[in-house]
């Protein structure tokens, strides 16, 4: 795809330090890396020898992406790792989100440790068939901050697929962070011969999000790498309107709660209202949301999932919404997506109960 | 700050290739790269010259900065240099990232293009006192991908600082990318010696995105950019009852619309309704959101930005909110949360028409 990263510095037209020419191109003339390049070895990676070794051992591999960042990635990779899991599928999570790792808090294995062995570095595992590997469990205090540039982040997600020891796996879900640089390159780079079912793309109905969107397909095309489909996510609020509080405008500009005396008024005037629910855009879709961006970019639309409350809420508390009666809204939703992602890709070989 | 990319291959305990003792120090036996960081030229960075006389026009520089994507940076950043330019402040915004720049669109400004003159790079003006410069210009597509690591990235912000022409400012507000990583190494060394006022970190109330604010609070702290405030954004969903829509569930688990017939029914038998407005928390701050964090980590809180339809939609459309009638809920928020920054650190020194 490239030939390695390009130095700040190098002469314009640089062939790039992997390149066959580095170093002995008539654009490195006088290039302060010119010696440096031309003496470096060259050739295929060592160390994506070792990286398909491992992946010898995974069926499907599938990154989660998005173009922006806080558009409920990680909530929706968490959540399928779950569903995938509780079909029975042997399911491996890795967050190769190095200055921002939010699985971890999302799967609710908070403050455990990474194990090594003969085998290399152990996941940690949520049940025995969802294991789960971040940098987020190497940190000694969960505030540091990972102040790292590209080449460093690039050496963790290589480390990441070359001495996890993840044993058979169904699916390896990849959670990235949000962007097209150096975390999307490397894991591209690094799988691209051991074989990627696809990406799956999380946005928000947002046009602002949508733009992103669009780079991110592009990214895709451009590396090679198949777009499974994208996921609308946050799309509108919905919940029961006894869930919400009320509040009145007072004349000098104040808000008052009176959530109380209209849910009494409400019982005694207008008791048709008690089990409505009520919905509200949120992000102004008026641009055709991600449906009509999946159409003209020619990539399948998988659904919708709105913004719940429970959802987020389970989130946080590191839960599956598959098991929680009260993500009434966007548990059936995130399940048919998941099933839908599973039909059209051939994803099922394995006996399923179900989500 | 730190002394300059180590490198993937580096031996352990490296010092760095910018370090004076770089190619020399005991860590560097047998390592890789010891010619080269033993003969390349230290001592500092020319660019640095360039960026420090381009920026003595500048009296103020301010980093708008977030944990987590999709927070709502990029709107504050927007909202709050459409506030600073109606306070009739000159006002510089520069959006560093790179590659999902939404800055542009925000502003009202696609499909703009940079011009060049013997000063420099012009930024693009939304009013006389607003410009504004984003690689969202330079893209001849706005949906390609700019899929670059972290050198070029870094080069790119080099420019920016470098070569527009701002001429005289009150205010330069930066909007960064989510993290850690190599855009903000990269401002803060770039503009270290040119003082910064310091940063404003925007979150949402959620706990995942809290612990990475806090991975953000220590950035700041350990390479010594003060925190001027953090500002909690999303912070619940505040609309007028009238403008949900309302739903039923039918027997068989279908929604069923019935916003106009309830709209009468309430005008009939609970007209008390019809001049609500209905709040829903949305994100689970049941850990004391932002304000909490703040506390603990003894940083000034700014105040809460509920989620405001009316506001998503301002943001869209590139308009300010403070000229939108429609944003009851979002503007007067913002509105005090940049009053009160502006009054904490003493940055009013112009006159000023108020918001």
């Amino acid at each position: 795809m490239d030939n390695g990263d390009i130095p700040e510095n190098a002469n314009e037209h640089c062939p790039g330090p992997q390149s066959e020419s580095a170093g002995k191109s008539d654009a490195c003339e006088g290039c302060p890396n010119q010696q440096i390049c031309a003496t470096a070895p060259k050739g295929p990676d060592p160390d994506l020898v070792a990286i398909a070794e491992r992946m010898a051992t995974v069926k499907h591999k599938i990154l989660v992406l998005s173009g922006k960042g806080g558009v409920g990635k990680s909530t929706f990779s968490a959540q399928l790792a779950f569903a995938l899991a509780a079909m029975d599928f042997q399911v491996g999570l890795l967050d190769i989100d190095i200055c921002g790792p939010s699985i971890p808090k999302m799967l609710g294995l908070e403050r455990q440790d990474i194990h090594q062995s003969n085998l290399g570095w152990s996941p940690v595992y949520v049940e025995s068939n969802l294991g789960v590997m971040s940098i987020g469990f190497m940190l000694p205090n969960p505030d540091d901050a990972v102040i790292w540039r590209g080449p460093r982040k690039n050496g963790l997600i290589k480390q990441f697929l070359k001495d996890v020891y993840w044993g058979e796996l169904d699916f390896l879900v990849v959670d990235a962070p949000p962007g097209t640089s150096d975390e999307h390159i490397s894991i591209v780079q690094c799988l691209d011969a051991t074989g990627v079912d696809g990406a799956i793309i999380v946005t928000t109905p947002q046009q602002v999000s949508l733009i992103d969107v669009r780079k991110e397909v592009n990214f895709c095309k451009k590396v090679g790498v198949k777009v499974l489909g994208v996921v609308e996510n946050m799309s509108g609020l919905c919940q029961p309107l006894m869930d919400f509080k009320f509040m009145k405008l007072t004349d000098n500009g104040e808000q008052k709660d009176v959530t109380e005396w209209i849910l009494g008024y409400m019982r005694e005037k207008a008791p048709e209202m008690l089990n409505l629910m009520a919905c509200s855009e949120v992000f102004d879709s008026s641009g055709g949301g991600a449906l009509k961006m999946c159409n003209e970019m020619g990539v399948p639309f998988l659904g919708r999932v709105p913004l719940d409350p429970q959802l987020c809420k389970a989130a946080e508390e590191g839960r599956s919404c598959f098991a929680d009666k009260d993500c009434v809204v966007s548990a059936p939703a995130l399940k048919k997506i998941i099933e839908k992602l599973i039909e059209a890709n051939g994803l099922s070989m394995a006996a399923s109960n179900g989500v």
